[in-house]
């Protein structure tokens, strides 16, 4: 099945933007690439806050895929390379799972990973964290979902400090206090 | 000169416990030891807070060394092994400074940590990440702080997907947009 996965770059305290939405300490050293990461997904969900920021930024410069913004308040439908829909997060990953395909990369924003996380969507965690402490800003993972246990499954290192952590889901696993 | 080190198991998200303070979450696999750790420091700082919460849970229970509980509310001085102060982050660190001794460590809570950031005094991070999204608790790193650049300096795997990283503090470094 075409897993979900939430790939996403964050300072050390959790934050993916500034408060601004600016991501300038996101840098990206030369020996880190994302052509592997790319190699695996051909369809990217994003937030309509994630998708104004980008827009803001010269819109989409990701390789070609299928990308979904979520949004309530804008007409759903095609336009421009993205589809704009008002699907519920299972009615949307269920949809696209009705289509063979490679997996799915969930973009963010904070708000979306929260309701992707209380479906219990999230298969893969792909997290480059920057050796910052920003101090405030967009959190990752802002409270309000249950919990949930992973395992690691992989850890690389870069040039200027960034480490990329792996993380797969473990499902139907009752780690103490999983009461939730 | 010593050194302060903030060290802290925390959840994905960044938890150091849940919302009533407990930490069952931070299992200790037998291949983790703080054996290492312990041996480079010979004293502990926390608040109050995370005292009451240490109170709670039986008492001190970690190697024998100098701990001190920052508290506005407790009356200063030594009891049953603390030492309790009134002095602000500055004002104690430099006072255990004046004395030769090992590195300084920096228990928490959150708020306490807010507290040495905003004044700078954390000179490096050790961090275990537990596998697990909380998805609400205690941050160790709330908000309201200038940013901190850090360095990686080491990174390792253990049993059960806890991960620890340690991170040295960058001093008098300009990332783009450390304007704060």
């Amino acid at each position: 099945m075409r897993s979900v996965l939430l790939g996403l770059g964050i300072s050390i305290d959790g934050y993916i933007a500034r408060r601004d939405g600016s991501v300038d300490f996101l840098f990206m050293p030369k020996d880190y690439s994302m052509a592997s990461f790319f190699a695996g997904i051909d369809t990217a969900i994003m937030g309509r806050k994630t998708y104004d920021v980008a827009q803001a930024m010269g819109g989409w410069y990701g390789p070609k895929m299928d990308v979904y913004v979520m949004s309530r308040t804008l007409p759903a439908g095609e336009r421009n390379g993205y589809t704009f829909t008002h699907q519920t997060p299972e009615a949307l990953v269920a949809q696209i799972r009705k289509n063979k395909g490679k997996d799915i990369w969930m973009m963010g924003g904070g708000e979306l990973v929260r309701e992707f996380l209380k479906a219990d969507l999230i298969d893969e965690l792909y997290i480059g964290v920057v050796p910052v402490l920003l101090g405030e800003g967009l959190p990752l993972f802002p409270g309000g979902f249950p919990q949930r246990d992973f395992a690691l499954t992989e850890n690389k290192t870069f040039s200027k400090g960034l480490i990329s952590l792996k993380y797969k889901r473990v499902r139907g696993k009752s780690r103490k206090a999983a009461k939730h």
